[in-house]
This record gives structure tokens, C-alpha cells and sequence, in this order.
């Protein structure tokens, strides 16, 4: 049986099913990783394009990766070198890549809804990567997989994301996703980079640090955006670090065996100090291969595979 | 039997035996297209360059889909990234992706006669993607394909291109290939964007749209590049659009079976209303399809094949 | 057997029978090269990342073309895209690369020694595709493959190598390198460019350019970078030509057999005149092709190949 849904936009209303099916696929693929020879010619013949409005070297390269296993053909688009410079629409941009016979769509852009806009102008399957401040469904889904593959379910399991809440697509879609797996998700950060309203993603919300930890199995601390502290967004770095990053002191006081996550790139000394970042409870680099796992299981399943 | 030409550098003076070779090997990838699996061994083994000093990525994708699809193994070369930068003279640039052991190039350039250069500096294969305000061969190949696939032949029709006729090498190649073809073509634009010696391409040439409209089987609307009206080319975009820009009252007193073609981008509302770029007299979508089918069979013939 | 090196990190310590290994694996690749189809299975399924921090389209794509006719998986990343803008360290991107389960890693950068870090801190092949003022390894090998190709031998041979001896990694590898094969290697360039403790290479230095040529069998120009005038390494251009370019008429006084090269990009008219550089006695062009045969036989020993 494959999947109910037809494109993946996000995790928001995807069911457990779904989620189940597609990290099971990606254990799969996790194994044909781990072979001297890691392609296999599912996607044969089949064009995937990789339309980036944002840049962005990992997760596309990821996404490449992950098509040229499935020997799928990939092709790629970036904004900069694109009609976008000649000012043709989103849509006529799109039609015009379907009308060449695509396959499947990977879109970043910076706008929130774009993917979903784009299932009403093309058949093609369309691929979330990531789209402004809304989701970044293949983030969290490889998330669930790291910790699945770590601690052997996920059901049940606390989970703090800690820092930036407001920005984050990677919190929205685990906030989604997990608690579709009935997990006990806490979303931390600053006052100022928390969302207005709180309740908005369905999960508890708070700046105090301690609380977010407090019998947490996995924390999960998410990049913070330099740039944001000349907006006044937060009053330093310091202090940022001080409150919510996650050195080895404050690590002591955790039990033993949590999981530390990172979407990467990390800023070193500021969300982890560096042996936390490099330290026996980190999976960060774990999250990265397994990412390629997932994203060949969601293609597999979305360009027409079933159960591997 | 395979082609007469041995690169294809524009339209003036290729064979109509030429032309027909091509237009119904295209035909035959077009099936391929329709295929689940849309790849052919042909070019299996095979290094094409695409050698893109002005950025088009239309242009670039369809080129690079035709040449997947025949299993040829593409490498791009983009002018911003290139030895350009170090002040390497085109010749030794070309010289010296032959001395890899290249076997076909691709090449766009801003300046006419560039293709045409390039033969006399390499052995490889030449196909010309456009140069300056030259030629566009490929694409006027796809306009005939998609006149002879919607009005099942080219002989004796009417085609009346209109806009910027001065700076497009669409419309050139589309005069030099129709007329080989035995097509009636009238260009029709402002005054400031005809070309200078109305002769020169050998069709008439004026700027009466309703004359170069009367009897049209096919009308073509070039894009307007906007950027020419800061230089005095044309008084307004709204003169512009009012004069030679299509929309559904004009089109009402065209016939019924009246194609509507378009290179694009559109500029919506300029050149072409949207309910007439997405009404029922439009094949830009079905243009675009066939630019991957025609490349491929440019490619192909070009590469060495004969009838498929 | 294979090479006793694991990482091509320069040619400083490489010892003979890595070098003649290579060299001979060289030489059955330019076999293929001269095949109709130039693609061979050995690498197919491996996956090689090309991580350019400098620009350099004539090596990336040498490096490109043999990782696609060795059947594998190339991934280009270059610098102006990556995360480097979100200030990763080179460390954390080399962890994630390989995170992604990455075969090989072909490196350029500015900065020297990168390569060398880079194996501390992975466990995928490097490859030095030039390092900053220290090495270019693959440049030098087939420099060395050409001179073989056509001289019959290497040991024995003198090599004047002319120019920006200073800036040149291409100088010091073909020092290192040449000097192991048992050659004869002189370096010669104005004083201003001439490395400021000359014996640091252990070889020759002069600035007296009838004493580099004197019995030399292979003369070998660098490219000026044209750029250092402004910063006064060298009076003028016209002065550089006159002292240190070769032209017909210091060609005549040289032996017959003589053989010209240059890494390219050439600055004709400086360097060389152009007559020498497209005359009789350059090699220039078999360089770009033996270039591909190298780096398919760096990319083979080192991915797991013995004698072809």
C-alpha cells in the first residue's frame, strides 16, 4: 500500500500512517546507504527537478543525493540564474517545466504556500523543501527517524526544541509531525522569538528553559539566525547563549541517555558548545545521512513506489 | 540517410529535405516523451557541453532534458563561472574542451556569428542555442513541429509575427525556415522595432497589424523586452499593448482554428492577455514540449543517427 | 597492486612507484579516451563531491569529465552557494559531506594545507585540486604524462619551468614530482617572482633565463597573473614579454625537439607568442587531454583500483 497523500507540502494533517510508512521505507534505504554500491533503480528514467528560490547547499545536495540513488535524473534551478530575472510568474514558470515532462518538483522558496500553490498549476508531485516560515516537512522527518532509530519508538517520548520558535520551519513541522506520533513536544526560546500567539501550534510554548527540559528524552536546539540580533530580535549573543545554549554543565544535569539534535549548520559556542556538539549524545551527524534516507522514501513512495 | 548540414548553426540555407528530416524525427521522440520511461540509449557514451555565455534557463533546461533523454552525458559551462573571467580568448576556450574529447557543443552567446566561429576552431559538433541577433534555430524547428502537429502540414499557411522583429533571432529563424518551408510570413511590429532594410530577410515586413493579421493560420507574439523602453523604442507599454498586443476582442475577428504561439517568457497583459495565453487558440504550452523533442532530434541527427 | 598513498594531497613525499603506477594507469585511460564511447564501469555507484572554493572551470570540468566516463556520481559544490556564507567551519562541512556517505572529496582552495586538514578530519579520499601557493598534484602528473608520452622517458630530461615561480603551486608540485622521476627541473622567473628562500624547493633557481634554457629538453611557461603588476611585482608587461615570453626567435635557438607547455589559461602574446603556442613544438592542447586520463587514473587507484 503507498501512501494517502499526493504531494508532501507538510506535516500539518498527515497521517500516522503515512509518517510510519515513510520512515519504514527510509530505514530501508538507511541500509542500501550502508552498501559499496548505494543506487538502486527505482526511479530509472524519471526527471526530478530542484527548484531553489532560496539557497540553500544542504539540503539540496541532500535532495540530489537522494535522487541520483534512486536513479532518478535530477536537474537544477536556482533563482539566480532563472526567468525570475526576466519576471515571468511562479506559475507560468512551473507549467512551462511540467509541459517539458517533469516528474516531480523539490521547491525551496521563501514565501510560505508556494508548494501548495504549485499543486494547482502542474500534475507533477510536488516536494516541500522548505517554503518561508511554514514547513520543512523532510526536516522533521528525519528527525523522527533519528530519534526512532535511537531510542526505538517515538510514542510517548519528550521532545524540547530550543531557540529561534518564531522563524523555525524545522519546529512548525516537528510540532506537527510529532505530535501526530504521540510525542510530548515543548517549544523554548526567547519572549521575543517565541509566536504571538502561542497556541497556535498545538503544542506548549515557554521561555523558561528549565521547564522545557525537565524530563525531556531529546533536545533539540535550532540554528539561530545571527542577522536577527541588529533587529533587536534578542539583546546579545552572550546572553542568548548564556540563557538557552546547551553546554556540558548544564548537560550534567540531564539524564544520560538524551538524545542533543541540530538541524546544522550549528553555531558553535553559541546554541552548543562544541564538545556537546561532538559529545556521545549527539546525533547531529546521524540527522544528516539519515536525511538522504528519508528523502529516497519519500520520492520512492511519492513517485510511485509502494512498501520496499 | 542522415542530414546534409553537420552543425546546425541557424536556418538560412538548410534544405526543406533538412528541415522535414528533422521535424519527423522529432515527431518520433515526441512519442518518447509520452512514455513512462521517457530515456533512449542513443547517445549513450556521448559528451555534450553546454556553453552558455548569456544566461537562459528555458533554454538550457530543454537542451539538457533532450540531452539525458537520449543517455548523452551533459556538462554545463556558464559563462559567469568560466576562463572567461582570466581573459582566455573564445577560440582557446573551445579548443580546449575539445582537447577533452568532447563530442558536441552547445553554445549561446550575445554575440552573432559565434557558432559559426567555433567550427572553424573544433571538430566538435556545433549546435547553436542563439547568438546575438543572429539566429535561434531550435527554436523556430519548434514552431514548425507544433504548426505541422496542430495544422498537419506547413505548406501554403500564413504565419504573422509581431513585436520587437529588430532584436529577435526567433523571428529570423522563423522567416529563413518558414519560407524554405514554403509558408507565407509577414513580421509586423512599431516602426522603431522593424529592421532598418525591410528587405533584408526576404518576407514583408510591416507595421499595419491588421494587414499582417488578414488571412493568419498562425499568429506569433514575440516578447517585448521592457527594458528597451527607457532607450526610446516605443513610447509606452500600455501604446504598446494597445497597438500590436493581442487579447480576446482582437482574436475574436481572427478564425476560429487561429494558433496563438509565443517563445516566452509572457509578459502577461503586454503581448498577450492571459485569457487568450490560456484559452483554447494557444499551443505555447505543446511549443514547449516540442522544444525537448526537437533538440533531442537535432541532437541526434546531429550525433550521428539517421532515421529513428 | 595499488598505490601506497590513500589521499593525493600533492607530490611532495609521493614516492617513484606511486608516480609510474599513476603514470601507467595514465596511459591505458588515454586508450579509452580515443574510444568511440570513452565511459568504463570501475567507479559506477560511488559518489564524488567537487568542493571548489576557488573558481576553476577548465579543472573542474577535467575533473568532472573523468569522474562521468569512470561512472560516477559527481556533485559539484562550489563555494559562492554553500554554507560557507552561513559561516560554517570547513570541518563541520567536510563532517556533514561525509555524513552523506561520500566516496571522495576532489578539494580546491585558497587557502593551503586545506587538503591535508581535511583527512583529519574524514574518512572519504581527498584529492588536491590545488591548495593556495602550496600544491597542484594532478597538474604536475600530466605534465609528467605528456613529457613521458612524447619524449619516451622522463629520467634524465631537463625541465626549464618559466615564470611566477613565487605564486606557482604548479611549480612546486612538478618540483617535487619531477625531481622523485630523476629529473633535471630548473625554475626561472624575474626576481621579483622568484621564491624568497630558493632553496626551499631543492632545485635549481636563476633569473637568468639562457641558463634555464641551456640544454633543456622541455620548457615549460606559467601563466602571469597580470593583476600582480599593479602591486609592482614586475615593471611591465612589455619588459616581462622581452626578458622572460618565448617567441619564434628564442624558439630558434633551441633544439628541434624541444617540447612547449603551459597550463593555460595562456596570456598570448605574453607567456608565448602565439605562433609558438599553435606551432610545432607545443603540447599545450595534449596537456587538457591527458589531464582527463590523470585524474581517471588519481580517481580509480585511489578509489580502490589496481593495474588496470
Amino acid at each position: 500500500m503507498g501512501l494517502q497523500i499526493q504531494h508532501l507540502l507538510g506535516l500539518e494533517g498527515v497521517s500516522r500512517e503515512d509518517i510510519t510508512l515513510i520512515l519504514d521505507t527510509a530505514d530501508t534505504f538507511y541500509e542500501v546507504l550502508q552498501r559499496e554500491i548505494k543506487v538502486v533503480p527505482t526511479l530509472r528514467g524519471k526527471t526530478i527537478v530542484n527548484l531553489f528560490y532560496e539557497s540553500s547547499t544542504r539540503t539540496r545536495i541532500s535532495f540530489e543525493l537522494a535522487e541520483k540513488r534512486l536513479s532518478a535524473s535530477p536537474l537544477n534551478f536556482s533563482a539566480s540564474t532563472s526567468s525570475v530575472n526576466k519576471g515571468e510568474s511562479l506559475r507560468d514558470t512551473i507549467r512551462n517545466i511540467e509541459a517539458m515532462k517533469i516528474d516531480m518538483v523539490v521547491v525551496r522558496h521563501s514565501s510560505a504556500g508556494v508548494p501548495s500553490f504549485l499543486t494547482q498549476c502542474t500534475n507533477a508531485v510536488i516536494v516541500n523543501a522548505g517554503d518561508g516560515l511554514h514547513e520543512h516537512p523532510t526536516q522533521a522527518l528525519l528527525d523522527m527517524m533519528t530519534i526512532r532509530s535511537k531510542l526505538g519508538k517515538l510514542e510517548g517520548l519528550k521532545v524540547a526544541i530550543i531557540g529561534d520558535i518564531f522563524h523555525s520551519r524545522v519546529a512548525r513541522s516537528n510540532a506537527w509531525g510529532m505530535k501526530t506520533m504521540g510525542m510530548d513536544v515543548v517549544l523554548c526560546g526567547p519572549p521575543t522569538l517565541l509566536p504571538q500567539h502561542r497556541e497556535s501550534l498545538g503544542v506548549p510554548v515557554t521561555d523558561n528553559l528549565d521547564e522545557a527540559l525537565d524530563g525531556a528524552d531529546v533536545i533539540m536546539l535550532l540554528r539561530l539566525q545571527l542577522e536577527r540580533q541588529s533587529s533587536g530580535a534578542f539583546p546579545s549573543i552572550r546572553e542568548y547563549r548564556d540563557r538557552y545554549g546547551l553546554d556540558l554543565d548544564k548537560l550534567a544535569s540531564l539524564p544520560e541517555s538524551v538524545l542533543i539534535m541540530h538541524p546544522g549548520p550549528i553555531n558553535r559556542g553559541i546554541e552548543l558548545s562544541s564538545n556537546v556538539a561532538d559529545g556521545p549524545n549527539s546525533v547531529i551527524l546521524e540527522q544528516v545521512t539519515n536525511g538522504v534516507a528519508v528523502r529516497m522514501a519519500v520520492l520512492y513512495l511519492l513517485g510511485g513506489g509502494e512498501n520496499v
